[in-house]
């Protein structure tokens, strides 16, 4: 896998079918934000949140988002046999039994959120009992120090599972996403493949994950420093997802630029879901229209995609859990965004005198 | 006016009655977020609220607020004459109206937050048709740069409305309390109270409020200049809240006291909502512990008051409505942080290895 990685067809197709959010939608946001009882402005982000709100859902007033769909997708890491981590790598589908419980802070959240969760194995390490597991391409991924993370294969399989399973999604109604994660070792291919793309040096894009002290901080910094070293500067994003990222990375990506081509909006969570962003943007860099970020998290390399993407998250509460809290989060504020744009009276309704009255 | 202002025998009773929140419970917080399944820490300020909301409650795991009360306080303000404000005086009836009719920021951020509404008059200039005006105390304040906002026996009318009203809604089950504010003109008063009780020039607090322009920013901040020349050096928060401040801020400094000493936990709004907390923490410092911030306002003021007092607020999205807003929009973020610290399972239920594991 030296070369550009090719875009399976179902993936190519995909790409050439992204457009951008409905404009005159956007328009008519900005203007009747203007007639609504309040300073003009006086919202803040709230403000901007309707207008997107607007144009992705191509109608003016926005509705409530009916159907969130939390999709959480997990993944083993080869790299977390290095030492990269603070918890075990048996963690990863031992969380992935508690997601189907429903004890996890994604799924507290979900349900205080309005939403629903899905969870779905693309690459865990052992099989889990009751996990779906039909989008399963790997059993882990090997060490990205020193293999590529998925062959040509897996890789192909990952970018289709994201096709798949958004097109899914929307068919069934989905009208908002949200990607979550589960992987123990995660944080480490999302700090090599920002590296990567960014050039930025992996001391940078490197962070602390679930916690880890300095020992392990500095072995992770080398393995995210040997993993960028083998490609030899390559900034093609899908080589990158495949060789030094892994099936979680992959999969996502391409589930965002599913959701483009679908018309159906994003909340973008942590440093996982901000790293497919970031591989995604550079495969079609019109599908960020699409998404909004929902948090900014402790991790660096999640910061500087969102710097590098001109995304501004709508709360920073030094989350650093992934699952997709950080966007959940998020959500209720993005609802209350678009009930105050549907619901407020206008100067004129409310017989209120504007400014100039 | 001029020595300090004395507390009327309700308020004293009040401040006297003023206890810490429960530290056991906060203890038996900050040791079961140990036990959930995250690494400990990762929900970063999700789990201070949570270890608030143990503490205020008296209990852990705490419950969702169940019955949250939304407290508009509306007043005029005389310097609003003096063309300190983007809009005419006439707007804080027609407001008033709005929210009675339910066609406001506050009306809808409520309704998605699952809080009800109250609207008090306490100083509007004209009477508004179905309007609450049993505690009313004046018709609008005096001009500030010239006179005394109120005299002492509004003073302490207003003061004894804040004890009253907290009372009632106590009584009648609230649970957390949000103090919303309507007066065009209003920052004005909070630019100089923020400016005399922290010693900071009126160019410094003085902002922008509904988004005035330069020209009448000029006029604005010589009228706080001339407000807080005149109390020669004074701190004593109720003299001040009194003279340069007005029927709403002294309201509203007499709720959050009654509130702490009722222990029923506030989230603070805008500049009005901390101007009247920045007077309460001067009269009690305690009460502090049973208020967050909600939100960072677009007002510098209120950005000098939270600085003050230590107070980090849950979101910074560029609001400047005041109403109660910023404090709604944090709401389901507060919820979120009791659920995910009442319903997660620990690591122990859900059989999931620590990192020590």
């Amino acid at each position: 896998m030296t070369g550009p990685a090719e875009l399976p067809a179902e993936l190519a197709d995909v790409v050439a079918r992204i457009a951008p959010p409905d404009q005159a939608a956007r328009n008519a946001a900005l203007e009747r934000q203007t007639r609504l009882t309040k300073p003009t402005g006086a919202l803040g982000r709230l403000e901007d949140l309707s207008v997107w709100a607007s144009g992705v859902q191509g109608q003016c007033p926005p509705h409530l988002f009916q159907r969130v769909r939390v999709v959480v997708i997990a993944a083993d890491h080869g790299i977390a046999q290095s030492g990269v981590s603070a918890y075990p790598a048996e963690v990863t589908a031992q969380m992935v039994g508690n997601f189907l419980a429903g004890g996890a802070a994604v799924n507290v959240l979900a349900r205080q959120g309005g939403a629903t969760v899905r969870v779905i194995d693309v690459g865990v390490s052992v099989d889990v009992d009751g996990a779906e597991s039909g989008f399963k391409v790997c059993h882990g991924s090997r060490p990205i120090d020193t293999e590529d993370a998925l062959d040509a294969d897996q890789l192909t399989a990952a970018l289709r599972a994201g096709v798949a399973i958004v097109d899914g999604e929307v068919d069934n109604g989905a009208d908002l996403l949200i990607l979550g994660d589960m992987g123990i070792g995660s944080t480490t291919p999302c700090a090599a493949v920002t590296a990567a793309l960014l050039d930025l040096s992996p001391d940078v894009t490197t962070g602390r994950g679930t916690g880890v002290d300095d020992e392990t901080l500095a072995r992770k910094r080398a393995a995210v420093a040997a993993a960028v070293a083998r490609m030899d500067g390559s900034t093609d994003p899908l080589h990158l997802v495949g060789a030094i990222g892994g099936a979680d990375l992959a999969t996502m990506a391409a589930m965002l630029l599913t959701a483009a081509a679908r018309r159906t909006p994003v909340v973008l969570d942590g440093v996982v879901s901000c790293t497919a962003a970031l591989v995604a943007a550079r495969v079609a860099p019109a599908a960020l229209d699409w998404w909004v970020a929902g948090h900014r998290s402790s991790e660096p390399a999640q910061r500087a995609v969102l710097d590098a993407l001109g995304l501004a998250p709508v709360v920073d509460l030094e989350l650093r859990l992934g699952e997709g809290t950080g966007a959940l989060v998020a959500l209720p504020i993005l609802q209350m965004a678009i009930a105050t744009l549907a619901e407020m009276a206008t100067f004129d309704e409310a017989g209120v005198s504007d400014r100039d009255g």
